[in-house]
């Protein structure tokens, strides 16, 4: 360590002790971590988590489990530093997740929709890419399309986040280590528009493909592996419960960031992955509170993974946090808001599932029975699912951007709100500044507010990487 | 200082340095404060403050004003700890304010309603109450009656938070030092229900009593000070800027928390005094985002008024908070959110004035020119004019906790969010966790996740001050 290194921190190493003088701020608080090396990076995403929606997880894990959330436990513990963040775009106070991730990946703001491309033409290149060629091993994992604008704003840059199927093509050029998620349909040869089998043309790179669980479960450690389990995005976790077959065929968050880190913790100089749960976004669109709930739940399943590895390697630094709110649900005030909370614990299905699966020749009960089936027993009225029903015949239609069917998502979550007084404010993202918590070697330098932008030197700086690329 | 105490911070201290083992994990951030005693305190609320609300002041501080808002300039300079704190209450996941505030100023959780008194009718003594018997001067200072469930809470327990009579009557007997904000009703001999001449009692116990500004600077050093500026809350910032009768008879919340800490600061025991911000609480029932955003910045001018006391003073602690969400708004995406934001700049009149300004017998067009006057000429349409209209005739009515004329609260903030981009899941307080920061002597001591109760402890520990009373 130079000297210079050293005051920085404003602490004086000596014999085992860390000597601070009194009346000099020192920026250290887990002094376990000293001045080490962030050797391995866990970047955790919820993406568009509100702060309600990760309250609402550690309520239920209270209520239901008996403990705190794993993102919660950290601040209960002491064992994390906490930070707010101004998550904002080049061109909006809010900002789209492909603008997002760009400014966490590439270093900067570009406007929303682009993926580490500068209004001017610039291009960025994102930090996956430099770690890889300082020799680290580095991947993705997520719930949506591999090829959606978290991941790929950590991988590529590209002017449009909708291009992905180029997005799928750049990755192939990429020679990452995993790329683990949805998205077969951009992959496919018989769906995509150029008809090229991509995934040819990673298995002639040397890749494994895994299609299911137990092909990422047999994935060789001496591969790179590319898994698609799904055509778009993986079905929510909700939905994945009460399927057996999901539960067969398609690995949760955990179980796939548990697979990511095994193919890539022995390697000698590390590694760095971003891990996206990304249909909490999806659900926050769709004001879908089983499919937010259980999506967030399943991402902190997914953070426990990460951080039993990290506490036990000592070398990783995990960050976890949001790219922006969405819809910013929230527990209201009332008589029943205790036991409306506790019935969603036994909701068995999402929004999703209630009205892909409704057909404009179902009957009034026929709505009635399948919402009661879904959530725990409610009784709607006779009007409400009348109402429902009229936006089958297209007579009505409701627009948002996951929600290509026009399907009655608002409608819906309005009128569960009697019997879960969970609320609302729209169906897309929001301006506030989002939780970022960071545990590990390098978290002793976070600010407790921090600009998106910062994060991307911040990681270089965590890892001992120069920004030289 | 005793081995023990020495010991419990995980820190030795030596010879001017304090010397951590590595290794282990010390609690200590801001080591300028070291183990020092909080001889003040200053504990700072904007009551009913979401997320978003905070988040939307310091947007607007930045577009603005240039600059960060207080609050948020002390994360970006490293300054204050972070936390979340887990605020429900005895009997709900959502709190109310009397419930909110018991929990920090007796210790225990109390169902809502309630002012320090259990379930079974047990008594919390307030935290006031403890520190004054300690020797401290204490106080509270709010923009609603100071008879107010926050300010109560932290001062007696009784039954019904709705008894403000009688909370002013025990105000009475208490000796406190400071009083100072809303509620000339409860303490008016003309409007009291008893017709007692509460001023009166506390002019016989040597207090000088404030009715406007010019009083409250004139009170003198040497006396104990009740201030009451108006019947109930005070005016809403936004619309004190544009009355200049207002600004000249009442104070900003700035102003008297600059005067109260004036009044207390030479006292050779200290003091510790609660401030709060409690029409950021109304606002939001209210859904009025001209409301909510300035009084929210007039809560950070009065944290600055502590802050610069805090910092040159060096011995005191300020604690930040809220004590529940309430209707969690947030900016909305969209092409036009930027500019609809700064739109909110030239707001000059809130929806109270807007609604309560509102006659039966009004045409459209008054209707169209007054949301216009009060809202940066925004161009409502007619049919909204006539639904506004219709709810003065009686023909509908809205509820609300602060709504007793039934006026159109929702509907004219859903009108407003095209031009504003501003959405609300609800008129009423919310489940999340709220934000908690803390600057100065035992801010070190302070974890990121905190139970509402354990503040108590907490303010008595950071102040040396046995619990014993």
């Amino acid at each position: 360590m130079r000297r210079r290194d050293f005051l920085k921190g404003g602490s004086l190493a000596f014999g085992g002790l860390l000597l601070t003088p009194i009346g000099t701020k020192a920026n250290i608080i887990k002094e376990e971590f000293g001045k080490k090396k962030a050797k391995n990076i866990i970047f955790m995403v919820s993406d568009g988590m509100s702060a309600g929606t990760l309250n609402m997880a550690d309520i239920y894990s209270r209520r239901k489990l008996g403990r705190p959330s794993h993102w919660i436990s950290l601040y209960e513990d002491n064992l994390a530093q906490r930070g707010l963040m101004d998550m904002a775009s080049a061109n909006s106070i809010v900002t789209d997740s492909a603008a997002a991730s760009s400014s966490w990946g590439g270093g900067h703001r570009v406007n929303n929709g682009s993926i580490n491309i500068g209004a001017n033409g610039e291009e960025y290149l994102p930090i996956l890419q430099k770690f890889k060629k300082a020799g680290k091993k580095v991947g993705c994992v997520t719930t949506v399309p591999i090829t959606h604008a978290t991941p790929a704003g950590f991988s590529v840059f590209t002017k449009n986040r909708n291009s992905q199927e180029e997005i799928a093509s750049l990755y192939s050029e990429l020679g990452f280590d995993v790329m683990m998620g949805g998205g077969h349909k951009y992959f496919d040869a018989a769906q995509r528009k150029d008809k090229k089998d991509l995934y040819s043309v990673f298995r002639n790179k040397g890749y494994a493909v895994a299609r299911n669980k137990a092909e990422m479960n047999a994935a060789p450690q001496n591969k790179p592996l590319l898994a698609t389990f799904d055509e778009d995005g993986l079905p929510y976790s909700t939905d994945q419960f009460s399927s057996s077959f999901i539960k067969n065929n398609i690995p949760t968050l955990a179980e796939m960031t548990s697979k990511a880190i095994n193919l890539m913790k022995d390697h000698k100089e590390g590694f760095v992955m971003q891990v996206e749960a990304g249909k909490v976004d999806w659900a926050a669109h769709g004001n879908d509170i089983a499919g937010l709930l259980y999506d967030q739940l399943a991402f902190d399943d997914a953070l426990k993974v990460a951080l039993d590895f990290a506490k036990k390697d000592g070398n990783t630094l995990v960050v976890i946090t949001s790219d922006h709110g969405n819809a910013n649900p929230g527990l209201i005030y009332g008589k029943e808001v205790n036991n409306n909370f506790d019935r969603i614990q036994k909701f068995s299905q999402t929004n999703e599932w209630i009205l892909q699966g409704i057909q404009a020749s179902d009957s009034i009960s026929t709505i009635k029975d399948r919402i009661a089936q879904a959530n725990a027993g409610i009784k709607i009225t006779d009007e409400q699912a009348k109402e429902i029903l009229s936006f089958y015949s297209k007579a009505k239609r409701e627009d948002g951007i996951y929600n290509p069917r026009h399907l009655p998502f608002k409608l819906l979550s309005q009128i569960q709100q009697e019997f879960t007084s969970v609320g609302w404010i729209s169906m897309d993202h929001s301006a506030d500044y989002t939780e970022l918590a960071m545990y590990g070697p390098g978290s002793d330098q976070m600010k407790p507010f921090m600009k998106n932008t910062d994060i991307h030197t911040f990681l270089l700086k965590a890892a001992q990487v120069e920004n030289k690329f």
